[in-house]
Parts: structure tokens; C-alpha cells; sequence
């Protein structure tokens, strides 16, 4: 497969640059990226008046949650989980999860979305999706106690998932997901630790979302949760959802720490958790990824809003020009994204050698486009005046999984006919 | 005519309501909301499927500075004005407002706003435009003389505009701009005061949008911007756009005097000049509408984004429940909007009696709807999950502006062109 006439999205000695170039797709691998490639016998992509750049990655999201959309509004995190939601998530069924994530899956390729991870229960049917879907997944069977669930039922169930996986898909990878240090014990903390060491796979846990969770964390363990983070997953990758309420201290422990923040800028408003100051943490080193979270609380899974909110928001927190900017928020959407889940080797960019995990965004002057004209400034746009609507072909690993916005593996209105009908409200 | 099958949008009780009505215009106005109205001949808008609703009202903009979009991203507000924005305005042409003008009203018609209050300059360019649009403005010549502009040339260009009018297209009224207390010195205050009172017009003024506004109004008045405010506009009808910084003292002054706040969430954050405090505002029972800005630091002029934004934001400074909802936002785009401009008698609702300004948003089930699906709660969706694209058919007293998206009185594709070829950065 050939993509020819395009603007490709590349990083450039730490910057953001559009070149026009093509590019070589060969097994599922990008193999070349120049001008003008000649074809061979290879199907084309046209891709004229198209951004070419790497698909989006969402670090953060409960995908079946779609099903909570609109729900709820004006809540605080806690009354949110403990009053609204888990009781209703304790009556979901095995369908309702599974039609929950095909559709999920739809609205993210639709978006640009080609990987996201994800934590939630009856993780089965999301892996039985993913793999209809063609889509590039971290998933997890979650883990806690606090709750007066059995910690051994729990574990049984993640190893169950875990090793009935096809090892011949790695677009599947998996993570340990203790749900949060408020809502584990330490014997959970440390039950998921020697998962995570005994599986070899990276921790994936809720951290300091809201600002109830510092005392509670404190009230749990006896700790600062910094403290309790470090104690219990020092050495192991871990990948850190919210990370909102971080101080000073916290920061220097993060450091010390193989981790980074999976930043959900559209949640943490919608919940009122205020702002995480995201560009403090990149000047101290810290790697920080975007996230949509569940479309219960972030709204929907469309990871172009999560760019635009992020980057604006850092305004709502900082008067100077010292502040992340669009070409920050690219770079968090991809690269760091990849970084995150540990998957820098394969996805995030676009270079020789790795996955061709791609998609092409329409920017054609039409009247759709009218509040991205004139395009003085690509990348400026990219961020600020596109949606995931303008996603025009999404491709994961050499795959066409959405081509002109259309799908082959799946009867989208189908998916959202049945989805439609759910009402757990 | 008659738009038949909508979900009507309407205020009832302080409380947004989605009803199933028809609605019937005659002669510009809405003269009957009831259950099927019978066709006597009138023209039928189909609206299966989709929102009926008030036009949005844009309460602050620019809209000729379309040219600077996605330009100087990461400045503060006063580097920007001075070292970058004034500079290349100097050198427009007239023409180039002209275009800036038709291309920006196809962006507002295209995303639902029916009516916005404009500040620029060349306003007889802006005129024309609108009067060829078919779109409602409150236009003006803004006067400012601290940049040592002659400032009874400024108010004769103001006469002669005001005087120019047409007196039978009522669509286009006026204001008196003093454009802010940190660039008009008080005899030009006292000098806008003047002209507001004999020709009975509002005043539209920028008012404490940065934190450097405020130690400028000092030194210039020697006195607090709140309290100059008062000294000149007192008794009149004054739209301040952005009041980001005030503090409790202002905000009892404000109550003291007949004003409203036109707030630009995304313009705020672009620049750096943090969040303002609407929710409290509208407690203190100040009027708060809303705005884009100009496409130079608002990015566009969707007032679905403004709705979006402001509503999120206030998650960025509140950590309770008790804040702003999807329910006030709707209401601060259009009736709020509509007292802040002194329009309230013939726009901002739909109520017999009152002007035509009309929009239908499809939020029918298909893949570009997605992000909106299931559709639990549509009020919640049409803040969070609706973008301007969603406008099907914008009317303006009772005159139908687009149709399924397609305009007659303008030639989209060609004013498109004309505006992508202007290049003045």
C-alpha cells in the first residue's frame, strides 16, 4: 500500500513538521516515507488535501461507558462513582458490554482513534470486539477490595483473561490495573504487583483524580499517596490516569519512578477536578499522555477534543506564554501516548520500522472545514479548528479498519440501532 | 411557514425544555408554537430529527480577524495586541474586510449563530456584508486615542457611519465602542458617553480581560477600572466584553449599573488570561452572555465551542456540583445573549410575538452523530457533544439563510477562495 499526495505529520528534532512525502506500507510496517515512491502493483491511497500522521492514542478510557453518555451532570467525583454509577454498573450484562465496545470502537476509529486503554469489566467481550474491530487495545480485568469484593475471585479472573489470550494477536496487549490507591488495600496493591512482575506488563491504576481522593488515600494506607505509589510499584512501569492533584513532593517521587500521567483534560472539568498543571509536569521530565476517560465523564471518545482542551485549559491555569502548546498536545496524543503504554518500539510516529498505525484527516476548503480557513498555520488547526469527524481514513497496523469514512467489518447502523435501545438509565 | 416534527426548544419556568411542536412564521415572526399547526399554503421546513431552536447570538466578536486564525498561538494578550495584531491591521483594505466579512458570516449562518456584536473597523464593509448575508449585527466604528489617533476623526468616521443607515432594516443596530478603559483616555469615555446619550445607543467596551489591564486603567484614570466605569457609563446600557478579573468590589459595583458580561471562554484560555467566574457573577444576578471573539485568539466563531468551553471551564476553578449546567450555557447563547445586546423584545426565545431567528441542529442517528449516541439527554448533548456542523437551516426573521447546509445568497466556494488568497501575516 502506497499513501501518495499527502502532508505528512513527522517529528523533527523535537518538532512538529508537515512534509509532503509518501509513504511505503509493507506487512503491516512502514517501509519507506519520500518523495514521490513509485508504485509496484501496490493498491494507492490518495491522499491529497490530507494530514497524514500517526493514529491517535488514548491512554485512558472505560470504553463500554458510552452507554452512561450524558448522564449525571454537575457531580463531584465520588457522588459520581459511588451513588450514580457503580449501581448501575453492577447490572450490566455480558451483550450490553459487548455491543457497548463494538459501537465505542466505531465512534473511535471514526475519530482517529487506532489504540486506547482501557479498564473495565467483562474485559472479554471488549478483547472479542477489538479483534472484530481490527483495533490496537490494552486491556485489563480491573482489581479492588475496598469495595467487599474477593480479592482472590478478582485475580482468578484476570489471570483467566490473561493467559486465554491469542498469542498470535499482538495488537492485544494487557496491563495490571489496581482501580486506585483509595479503593485497594495494600494487600491489593501488592497482589497486583506480583501480577505485574510475574506477567512481565505495566500498571495501570487511577491517581489523584480528585481532591477527596488525597485524604482518603492517607485515611486508607497511612501515607501520602506519592508515598504509596512508590512503595508499592517502584521499578514497574506504571501508567498513572488523572495525576490532577499532584504537589511539589509528588512530583520529585514521580521522578524517581518509571511512570507518567495519563492526562483526561475533558473529564477532569466535567467532574470539577480543576486543572492538572500538565506543563509543569513536562518540564520536570515527566512523560504525559492524553485520555479521554469514559464518554460518561469525558463526553465522548473524539481524542481531537482532548487535544484542543488540553492545550487550551493550561490558559486557565497560566498568564504567560510559558505553557504547552499545539505542537505539545500532538506529541502528547502520539508519541508520548506510545511511550506510555510501553509500545514506543511498535506505534507514535511515523518512521520506517514501525507499525503502520495511521490516519489521514481531511483538511479540503469546503464549507465544513470554513473555521479551519484560511490555513495559515496546519498544525495550529490540527489542534484548534479540526474534529475527529474530519478523520477520513483510519488504519491500524497496514489495515484499512475505516477508508472515506466507511466501514467493511461491521454494519455501523446496525451497531448503533442496538446500542440505541440500551437504556440502563 | 411552518417547521413541523422538531424537538422544540424552549424556555418554560427558568428551565430549558425539548418539546414536540410546530412552529408557524408569518411576516418575520413566530406567530403560533403548538402541537401540529394544518398547512395553508405555507411553505413546510421538515425538522424530523432535529432541534428547533433559537438562533445563537454571538455577543462579542471581530469577525474580519478570520485573517489571523491559528496565528501567534501562545501569546499574552497585550504582546499580542500591540506587537503582532495592530501592526498588520494597519495595512487592510476594504476590500479585504468585505470578504473577511461575507467568508466570516458563511462560518456564523453555517454553525447557528443568527445575530452577533461586531467591533472593527471599515464597519461600512461589515454592513454591506451583512445586509447581503441577510444576518442581524450590532455594528459600530470603535473609538480609542491613547495609540494617538485623532479622536474627533474617530467620531466623525462613527457619525457618518451611524448616519448612513438604512432605517428600514431594522436586522442592523448599533453601538458606541470606546474599545477599552486601558486605550481611551477619559475625555474619549466622556466623549463615547455622549454619543451613546444622544443617539440612544449601548455602549460595547472591553473590560478587564488580563491581569494587565488592571495596573493600566490605574495608571491612565488613577482610578480602579470599576470605578471609571461607573463614572462614565453610569444609567447606560453597557455590554462589557470578557470581565475576567473582577474581584468582589467590581462585581458590587457592576450590580450598581445597567451591564452584562459578554464572556469568550476559548479567547480567555487562548490567551493566557485564566477563567472568569461566571458562575458567581450570575449569582450577584449580572446578565452573562456569550462570545467568540475574533478567529484570532476565539479560533473560530462555532458558538457550539463557546458553549462547550465555558460550561466545562468552571470545572477548572469549581471542585462542587455548584456551578454553571448545560441548561445555563443554552440560555447565556441565546436569551441572555439577547438582553445583554437590548434585543430581548424580538429575539433570544421562541415565543409568539417574537422575530423569526431560527436554527435546526440534526442530531438524527449516523455515524457523524456518534459522539452524541445514545441520546439520553439532548440538552446535555447539544452543549457537550454538538459542533456548528450540525446546523441544517439557519433563518433570520423568518428568512431562510441556509438549507441543508446550502446557501443562495452567496456563492460558498467562491468566497472560500477569495479569503484563502489573502495573506497578511
Amino acid at each position: 500500500m502506497i499513501i501518495k499526495n499527502g502532508k505528512v505529520l513527522l517529528f523533527k528534532n523535537d518538532d512538529v513538521v508537515i512534509e509532503e512525502k509518501d509513504v511505503l506500507i509493507q506487512e503491516g510496517k512502514i517501509t519507506k516515507i519520500e518523495d514521490q515512491i513509485k508504485a509496484d502493483g501496490e493498491e494507492i491511497i490518495d491522499a491529497t488535501d490530507k494530514i497524514v500522521m500517526p493514529g491517535l492514542i488514548n491512554t485512558h478510557t472505560h470504553i463500554a461507558m458510552c452507554l452512561f453518555r450524558g448522564t449525571f451532570e454537575g457531580c463531584d467525583l465520588f457522588t459520581w462513582l459511588h451513588k450514580k454509577i457503580w449501581p448501575i454498573e453492577d447490572k450490566l450484562t455480558k451483550e450490553q458490554i459487548y455491543d457497548a465496545s463494538i459501537f465505542s470502537m466505531i465512534e473511535m476509529i471514526a475519530t482517529g482513534t487506532t489504540c486506547f486503554n482501557d479498564q473495565y469489566f467483562m474485559p472479554e467481550e471488549t478483547r472479542k470486539a477489538a479483534e472484530k474491530m481490527g483495533m490496537r487495545a490494552v486491556l485489563t480485568r480491573p482489581l479492588m477490595d475496598t469495595d467487599g469484593s474477593d480479592l482472590n475471585v478478582r485475580i482468578q479472573e484476570f489471570r483467566d483473561f490473561y493467559e486465554s489470550r491469542d498469542e498470535n494477536n499482538d495488537l492485544i496487549t494487557y496491563s495490571v490495573a489496581p482501580h486506585g490507591l483509595y479503593t485497594c488495600s495494600g494487600n491489593c496493591l501488592k497482589k497486583a504487583r506480583d501480577l505485574a512482575v510475574e506477567y512481565n506488563l505495566p500498571i495501570h491504576v487511577h491517581f489523584l483524580e480528585s481532591i477527596d481522593e488525597i485524604n482518603s488515600i492517607k485515611e486508607l494506607h497511612g501515607e501520602e499517596a506519592s508515598k504509596v505509589l512508590k512503595k508499592y510499584f517502584d521499578g514497574i512501569h506504571t501508567i498513572l490516569a488523572h495525576g490532577v492533584k499532584l504537589n511539589d513532593q509528588d512530583i520529585e517521587v514521580l521522578k524517581t519512578m518509571d511512570c507518567g500521567i495519563a492526562h483526561n483534560p475533558v473529564s477532569n472539568l466535567r467532574l470539577g477536578c480543576k486543572i492538572a498543571d500538565v506543563t509543569k509536569y513536562k518540564k520536570a521530565g515527566i512523560t504525559v499522555a492524553l485520555g479521554t476517560d469514559g464518554a460518561g465523564s469525558g463526553n465522548n471518545l473524539d481524542m481531537f477534543e482532548s487535544l484542543r482542551t488540553a492545550c487550551l485549559m493550561q490558559g486557565g491555569i497560566y498568564e504567560d506564554a510559558d505553557r504547552i502548546t499545539s505542537r505539545d498536545v500532538i506529541k502528547m496524543a502520539t508519541i508520548e501516548g506510545a511511550k506510555l503504554l510501553g509500545l514506543e518500539d511498535r506505534i507514535g510516529s511515523l518512521e520506517e520500522g514501525k507499525d503502520a498505525d495511521i490516519i489521514l484527516v481531511d483538511i479540503s476548503s469546503k464549507l465544513d472545514h470554513i473555521s479551519m480557513l484560511p490555513n495559515h498555520d496546519i498544525i495550529s488547526n490540527l489542534v484548534y479548528n479540526t474534529s475527529g469527524r474530519d478523520v477520513d481514513t483510519t488504519i491500524v497496523k497496514g489495515k484499512i479498519l475505516m477508508k472515506n469514512r466507511k466501514f467493511e467489518q461491521v454494519d455501523v447502523n446496525e451497531a448503533i440501532k442496538k446500542v440505541n435501545q440500551i437504556n440502563i438509565i
